[in-house]
């Protein structure tokens, strides 16, 4: 008999899975002094109760199931030396956030960003095709490989950028980090995608804006920490950035009167963009994916997927 | 040597194209008493030099190419007795249409009608899936088609709606218009791309909107007159329609302070839904359209495509 810690919500069909495979659930309320060394999986991560855990010269912690597809909030590099596994919720929202980044890129395209404001007559006929804006995506994993395919579907252009230039399926083309500019130039819409690690932090400044005279949309649905947002602003200010659509910020929430707030030509969804009916909740559906590793760890303490790399953060 | 009437602009190389033909182009501007019964071909439609080429008893007109989808604006009767075939524009602003309707859904589905007049943090959870708002679309032809195809290819589930129920590819389902109730029950998008007929004045009305309880949106892309706007409205107010989007109107322009421009629930995108960069204006790429008609028509009076039914008119 083992325990999970389930510090997200678990139904009693999640219980009675766990069950089958001899695993007892306690949640952060009931959890006792004396379980604290006993948790061998932590369902979701909180972190005053992980800290305790981690803490533990007897913890048997093998396993965290991260909340988010983005690990950067979690203490990697202690995990790393305990050799405790972390699996991530990449995959998850990638859908639905596919669906918001497209959203955002319609909305632009095809004026509505003009007509919301509009009170009177006075059509506006500035619009774009998918087709017309060619798209370069940061980060071709599972968020990026649908928004891709939504792209593509539509009848767009999509490049991808990832750490080596590998080839993804579903991009027009894939590009390496360090070499990006070529696909660059050809861009109208630069969706960042990039996970929050040292490498990535202010990817997205003066530097990477400078790089071109107008670009039509710059999203951001990867980490606040990814983007300098007053060189963002100050791309928007002098029009080199025609418009900009962030879900992540740093911080959040924002502050009341944040310039971001200020600007027309910046669409905010305040890290909403996975939302949906079904699975509501920002966790919704996380079990599902959680599930799929539990036969394997229980069997020999192997993993099938969304295992994080703690040496590169994601 | 036969002649055309140039209603809209004609560049240089497609009059090149018509030389090969033996057809000479005039304009509205330059045309003379005697070549008004000499006009064989009238490329789009000017209402007051139309009716006195019309009037004309030696009038030697055969073809109308309209500079539109629908031709409600023709008068159709006149020209069904003269025997004078019409060409319409159906197909030609296809894409750009199914671009912007997906705008539509994709604008209220993930929220960002929430976000565009938010400027204070306060996230906003209630998005749909495209998979979680069934769409059913009234007009299967090259639009409804096309909006068929970028619903289905983000996942989502399509109905059609036209006169006798017949297949049309694309489609999750087709119903006759006599009996659309059961897909009526299971949508949660209507989207209105009727023609403007005598059958299809107000379809959209207080008895329409009575047989649902909630629709998520009620979109319009088809014609104005096809829609009571006040029921509409009703619709809104008493929340059995929740947003609307609607790109024709009664009348057009509307005038100002009207009641559409008032509901925070209704975007209006003002006949601009055809908007795109390559093929500008309204009439963008007609010429390629028509000249698909013109050798089989100077050969033997015959069309390959895009011929109206005059009697219904369309």
């Amino acid at each position: 008999m083992v325990l999970l810690l389930a510090v997200k919500a678990i139904t009693e069909e999640n219980r009675e899975f766990l069950s089958k495979y001899d695993i007892n659930v306690v949640t952060p309320d009931t959890i006792t002094e004396e379980q604290i060394p006993e948790v061998l999986i932590s369902y979701a991560w909180d972190n005053e109760l992980g800290q305790k855990i981690l803490a533990n010269p007897k913890s048997k912690l093998k396993w965290i199931q991260a909340q988010s597809a983005g690990v950067d909030y979690l203490p990697l590099q202690k995990l790393q030396e305990r050799n405790i596994t972390v699996t991530n919720a990449s995959g998850l929202k990638a859908v639905p956030i596919s669906q918001t980044v497209l959203g955002y890129i319609l909305y632009f395209a095809r004026g509505l960003n003009v007509y919301t404001t509009r009170h009177h007559w006075e059509p506006f006929t500035n619009q774009y095709l998918m087709s017309e804006l060619p798209v370069l995506v940061f980060g071709t994993g599972h968020i990026g490989q649908q928004i891709a395919q939504a792209v593509k579907a539509l009848g767009g252009i999509v490049y991808g950028v990832n750490t080596s230039g590998r080839p993804v399926p579903g991009f027009d083309a894939i590009y390496p980090i360090f070499d990006y500019q070529e696909a660059l130039a050809k861009a109208q819409v630069v969706v960042d995608g990039l996970p929050g690690t040292k490498d990535t932090e202010n990817f997205f400044d003066e530097h990477f804006f400078q790089q071109f005279n107008q670009l039509f949309l710059f999203i951001n649905i990867g980490r606040g920490t990814t983007l300098n947002q007053e060189h963002l602003l100050a791309a928007i200010d002098d029009s080199r950035v025609k418009y900009a659509a962030l879900d992540v910020t740093t911080p959040e929430p924002l502050p009341k009167n944040h310039p971001l707030f200020e600007r027309p030509q910046i669409l905010l969804t305040q890290h909403t963009s996975w939302g949906e009916q079904k699975n509501a909740g920002r966790m919704g559906g996380l079990f599902r994916l959680f599930e799929k590793n539990v036969p394997s760890f229980m069997f020999n303490g192997t993993f099938v997927q969304n295992v994080v790399n703690l040496s590169k953060g994601y």
